[in-house]
């Protein structure tokens, strides 16, 4: 007894994010695929360039343009940056009630100066956040015809360090170092990307501030700041890791304890903020995230402790980058959007080992 | 509406084999999971020991016998080689009605002198063999109380050969050279599978007719054979190697062309043999199987050629060892058993990159 | 017209510290290898347990006791931890110009407390610390007779923040977040080690202060504080990662830079500090280090860079943990100790890709 | 008191070969490094391109010609496929005692017609074939001028094969399924060699003997074959396949028996051909090889065995594909070529775990 299945486009899916989209969609009960787009690939088939979505073997790509994207209930936006908002624009105007999903950054941040900053250009503007667990966001989302998917470090980060500066646990003065594996770097072929270069290897980027995530870290972290703190804004000290691993994110995360915060004071924090969330598992006590243990899914597994020594709090976070670091997140907000239960097609189980 | 549940049990839940087997039990709609038992570890909670089964966290290992397996509509077996026999006796001497489906050895050879020269000890007996896809099979297995369940390195050996063999295209004398990840040699901690070793190392093991699993390959393809090689054996030449990745396996198959045989017999014998079978999908022409295209899922992925020079078929399958390779395979002779549509919940799509 | 050949020994060469002691000792012009001892494997081939040491592989292993360790002029000690103390105790007493060099963490700390606290048992003391690029303490090496072999984790840790906190540019209190290769857990076989759970998966533990080599990254770089600083003690907080990789650690330090100091302050504290070091590299600006570039080699590759926005200094250094981060070390320190050149036997060249 | 060192140059210093050679060549006694250069990367510094090559960080690479190349001793050439031929010429001409080893493919195949059948386009030439474990070819190599060094595949192919093929203990009709590294598919960015993609994959590529290294395995092989056999062709069914890890080749090769050859028979005619061989190692019986156990090292690790119920001999082989299948055989070969002891410079212990 479905509801009329929703129909819905991809467009750029012959990407890493394209296809973990249609990994979803073709599991989601309630929808139907409809064009797939690509760029300099169009006219390839499906087949080819994602053997592993079967049932879509012999699609083809078509161009990534109003034409063929035009109809569509959803259109999903898996472009690179800059690309999203022309595009949106058009879809919306040829009908207002078209549900635009933008997995790209255009649309994420709310200052100008920091888009301008750390991405260049002028900003495109702000949508609706897609991190559903953050304070009074899912009712944004419901409903909502323009959702930004957040960026892979911004939610593994947020959600793992959300309960402690919510609750004003720590200082507003973090540290988060996130080991990620390659596929959030994308299929264009780069010689530092090679699999002979990233198996055996573990190094670092975009290190002391630079990377374009951090705004986004620093944008949400500041937004759960207590009421009487009001006005402050938290210090974001992010660097990432590129580790030999195909997806999966390990956010390590840490800041000064408030003075009198005990362990039992942080376990509680942790567990009611995620009581009811669907998709954030706190670890029972002692177990540590593992990014394998969410691989393929849309879970967010989170655990913390406090370093008295060091006086500090330490939160570890493990996410899947492409799943609810990127298509599944889209999924549960197109889910919200489209009013339908948030974790349809969705689970929260891992592909383990 | 859905049937009324079917009540199913796991013998061995800690292990790949059992985690496999409930990460696929958990996405079928017509399952309810009952008791999950263990060895060493009845009394551990299964968030510790598969952390990635987040809805079975709080569920507690419970003892394998009779006492916690019985009364379940289906009990899954994941057990040392050995233990199955009297344990399946005893369920379905409680209630015959009782399907039992054994991821072990025990019952998948029928010929007693070939198990105890590759197992040792006495033959416990043959079940119908798991394998929907062999000919005449599926109606075995339909209603089947007891089913064995093809061994990993047989299941794709032999579905990569089978068109070929059945159709009469090669000598009976094949080569099977096939690439495995780690997860099929399972859990129990031993030294030379640790990440240390494993990782950026290949290594063979069996070498020479020794593996376990080259009686049942041999069983299989002597199977298939045409009426007018009525009374042939299939020679196997059957090499394993471990590769660095966790599952998967890469079987790279070659027999002596039958004189006059075209590229065009083998690609259409092979197109032929699997038109209607819904996990077994032959390649587009020109595209080679990997075994990312089918982790996670019950696709076994096959292409075959002809090398003229050599006078030789050469076909590749891929596989996860512990989708179709075990655990997906469970559930698809579960389904048959229970009179369900053999492909509720499995999937073809597989997790890449 | 080499020196007369030094004769040495091996104490727990079955293991990875072993091994790679045997692969740098073998490159060595000035010694001999002499006994190799195991434990449980005593009796047991080379070539079945080092299958890498090709010219060793008809060594058997012996028993580790002073009959067979006794009579060397240098003996090394790569055993479990408080395996050491009364050993040396007997190769010193039997010869006190025996070179005695230890692996394991029995002599590193200098305070008891801290011993009990983190390891347990009492305190068996503390010797020469092997770390030549402490100020001071090559002099120290230089003709000792015994010496502790630093941590993996304390060696890079300590390399990479040294010039900032001796230079004063940080205040003292750190974050050091390490992603390690599995070998540095050893060979002894344990589940979570496994190849099947360590490819493909990132994880944390010893979170919250609680790992072993704490303290000595602790006392390293307190040892290190200006003299203007006397009395204080550097905070740590140091959260170990496990990712898939077998060799290697790569440690992102940071801490709050005292107000005043430039990227360029940073810059040349760093390049100033190694400048004569032979095994520590500075890399070229903009280039960050990755641990494969240092594979097999005794070189540390180091880089420090300013976030303004975060006021924190951020340092990433690699070392292989097997090499400078163990076995390297020790060569390095028996070079100091018998009057060679300290790089005799050593190289700064990785093997990569 | 070593020799006048001998003044080299690395023509491709900037990939995989060239980076392997520059590793090996800074290990060896007797040579001084000249220029260096590359083709686009011309200008670039190798502490950016190489970044594991310390003590070359400060060279700058050259422009790929006559100018920079001419006046050396020995020129290495890891040129792509077609440049070699020109260049050696123009070398020559200048200087004709200049020793030139090229490690690109021009000058391996005797066939005219097999060269232009795989690669296209006219044939070269043919060079003394850089293989000196065949019959006969140390003494070709010696004081040679102009060397081809062997592809990888060929190489551990070859030598796995060798003593079974030269002994006639085989029929002439092998086949050959070999797992590499992606190493030996360059630096040169394609998607399909991504981390993302390799990582958790086995894949295979060449199938049907359509490699280009297939008539090269064939004419070694051919060579091989025992007086009675002249004018015999060797068959060779080779598969290639990709494994996730940077470096090695394990080579599966199998053949049917000769009528009465026992294991004692294979046994002994492999230990006896390397008995003398400082680079090929036959494993311990019962040991198989991996090819961890010879990454950075120029051995090739070999055991046989019968598989009786097959009727096969089935060796298998490892090697490193940069070491001794390209980098290592080079020096090798340069040595002899120079008059130098053939080891000088090389090891046989391979870099593990």
């Amino acid at each position: 007894m479905h509801m009329t299945r929703k129909r819905v486009a991809v467009a750029g899916a012959s990407g890493y994010a394209g296809g973990e989209l249609l990994r979803h969609l073709l599991a989601h009960p309630d929808v139907e695929i409809g064009a797939l787009t690509g760029a300099s690939n169009a006219g390839e088939r499906l087949g080819v360039l994602q053997p592993h979505l079967v049932p879509l073997a012999e699609r083809v790509l078509e161009r990534t343009d109003i034409g063929t994207l035009g109809g569509h209930d959803v259109v999903f936006l898996a472009l690179p940056h800059g690309q999203s908002g022309a595009l949106a624009a058009e879809l919306q105007a040829a009908d207002p009630t078209t549900v635009v999903i933008d997995c790209g950054a255009d649309f994420r941040l709310q200052d100008a100066a920091e888009w301008e900053r750390f991405y260049g250009g002028d900003h495109a503007g702000t949508w609706p956040y897609g991190l559903p667990e953050l304070p009074g966001q899912r009712e944004v989302l419901r409903g909502a015809t323009r959702v930004a998917v957040p960026g892979c470090y911004p939610t593994v980060s947020t959600l793992t360090l959300a309960p402690a500066v919510a609750a004003g646990l720590v200082e507003p003065d973090v540290v988060v170092v996130a080991a990620s594996g390659t596929s959030g770097a994308g299929k264009a072929p780069k010689a530092h990307l090679l699999g002979s270069e990233v198996m055996g290897n573990a190094s670092a980027y975009g290190v002391g501030g630079t990377h374009r995530h951090t705004p986004e870290i620093t944008q949400n972290l500041t937004g759960l700041l207590p009421e009487q703190a009001t006005g402050q804004r938290v210090t974001v000290s992010f660097t990432p890791l590129l580790v030999p691993m195909p997806r999966g994110i390990l956010a390590t995360c840490s800041a000064r304890l408030v003075e009198g915060v005990t362990a039992d004071d942080v376990r509680e924090a942790y567990v009611k903020a995620y009581a009811d969330e669907p998709f954030v598992h706190v670890l029972p006590e002692g177990l540590w995230p593992q990014t394998k243990s969410v691989t393929g899914s849309n879970a967010v597994h989170v655990q913390a402790t406090v370093d008295e020594a060091a006086g500090r709090l330490v939160a570890v976070g493990a996410v899947d980058n492409l799943a609810k670091g990127t298509a599944g997140a889209a999924v549960q907000c197109m889910n919200l959007a489209l009013g339908l239960d948030e974790g349809t097609g969705l689970t929260t189980i891992g592909v383990a080992p």
